[in-house]
């Protein structure tokens, strides 16, 4: 059912880019990398001598801003500029929400940066996803599936996992996870309960709107069979309820949003669905689904 | 409960090596690395021209050796010598068992290696460990240790998850871990049915012995409360059932085996009992779990 290395190669796409390949330099703060910027990125940043100190080695902000405010005011100054200018398409979703950046997940922040911008910058991001599953008296174990609405800005139509969204300032992980399950999916709070928190996954991807390192908290939530989804926030056009024996076809759909398909596979993984004795590659599997983002804040060398 | 930092420095103190260190160059075969090996170890490899080809770049075979029959016995007529002269205390622990070395795990090997030299080389590992726990009606959720007997030429004396092995040539991964399971805590067949492989982890550590990067197949067991672990084969002095509660206490211990505490790790992240809510370094502890040593056997640059 499995064709061999096709697991492989599919989150080979979502981490497509190395760690170590040398075609971007660090995006460094208080001596900390925050971020990658391509070369592409850097000649434009060159523009903005008074915020950005730009070199062969690496970008940092300009010594003249001091201090959370003076960097996220003047990031914001050039990214709307660029906006207007039209010269990254990321930018066409401008959100008005912020990212806080900081050494590590939690701690005090550097600055701020409009969401939209993060890619340009190769800036951390997290988020949540809720594997739904139901063990259905009749199907056996099944997982819930979304599909996006046609009018969502990105991957609008395509197939995406039961509950999934980005952590954004001011809000904790949990909380996230059951505000993203009641406005996405109607999940009740008494549902809620038995949700279970398994560990993070992390991948760092580039697309046309720039470079992702993203890391995702996973929970595990059983739902009773009888239960439906039920969409309130407009975003999902249809739900679909896929037992594990069909899982593959909805993995290697050309209608599945591509970086949805790590939260499967880490499911599959844990739940004992892939494993040795029917995945040769296992082992390489479970270090694709944890790459090791936390050497973006490293000390450079 | 958990210092902060506690379990991230406790996993660096397993991932005490980095894959990008520049103390050690790579040992090739086939044009795919197989090992690490280090500057100490090349000096001695350099006098054995007839069977290494040692440079600044690299340790290969050397090219008059052809095959795995010739590569195999060229290298353990090396490791005999080496063991007689008593150069490398790995080689104390000479087992008579071999490892066989492939591209990935299960692909046709390049070569075999004794047991105990593998160390030496840095070459990868493959083991299963078996989580046994109890959803106890008093004391909730807990864990099974063993303390390994004072009389193991390994960690005499420490305490030890509750089942583990080291995966040889011509034994699947469940079958090693059912054969495992049987002789260290005498699981009968029918306990084994639950049996549920969860993924694996992997570390690369260097110790006095040698650089290990291993990977273990990672299985979770729920046992009944009334069952109590027999040990068969005389490498076990005693059983501990830890309750969750007090299992900082156990992987904080002077007396736990550095190496089994990413698996109590990994557990407690799956299980959800370790989470971003109260351990704010989650994401990078998920990471340390999972070293991408794929990247060893990656062609090199």
């Amino acid at each position: 059912m499995i064709e061999r290395n096709g697991i492989v190669e599919l989150l080979k796409k979502v981490n497509n880019l190395s760690l170590s390949s040398g075609h971007f330099v660090p995006f460094i703060c208080q001596g900390l990398q925050v971020g990658i910027v391509t070369e592409q990125v850097c000649k434009v940043l060159l523009r903005y001598p008074h915020v950005f100190n730009v070199t062969p080695a690496y970008v940092t902000f300009s010594p003249i801003l001091e201090g959370f405010h003076q960097c996220s005011q003047a990031l914001n100054d050039v990214l709307l500029e660029l906006r207007s200018n039209l010269e990254f398409s990321s930018l066409k979703g401008w959100r008005d929400e912020c990212y806080e950046i900081s050494s590590s997940y939690g701690s005090k922040p550097f600055f701020q940066i409009e969401r939209s911008g993060a890619p340009i910058f190769g800036i951390r991001k997290y988020g949540i996803q809720i594997n739904g599953y139901v063990n259905h008296s009749q199907q056996g174990l099944c997982l819930w599936f979304q599909r996006r609405s046609l009018t969502k800005p990105t991957y609008p139509g395509q197939i995406d996992n039961f509950v999934g969204g980005g952590l954004t300032e001011g809000r904790g992980v949990l909380e996230t996870a059951i505000k993203e399950g009641e406005e996405e999916a109607g999940l009740e709070p008494h549902l809620c309960k038995n949700i279970l928190p398994t560990g993070t996954i992390s991948y760092l991807h580039q697309s046309d709107r720039g470079i992702h390192p993203l890391t995702e908290f996973i929970f595990d939530l059983e739902l009773p069979e009888t239960w439906l989804p039920a969409n309130k926030d407009g975003e999902v056009d249809e739900w679909i309820l896929c037992p594990v024996n069909k899982i593959f076809d909805v993995l290697f759909s050309k209608d599945l949003k591509l970086t949805s398909s790590p939260v499967i596979v880490d499911f599959l993984v844990r739940h004992g669905i892939l494993n040795i004795e029917n995945e040769p590659d296992l082992p390489i599997i479970a270090e694709l689904l944890h790459t090791p983002l936390h050497l973006l804040n490293s000390v450079p060398s």
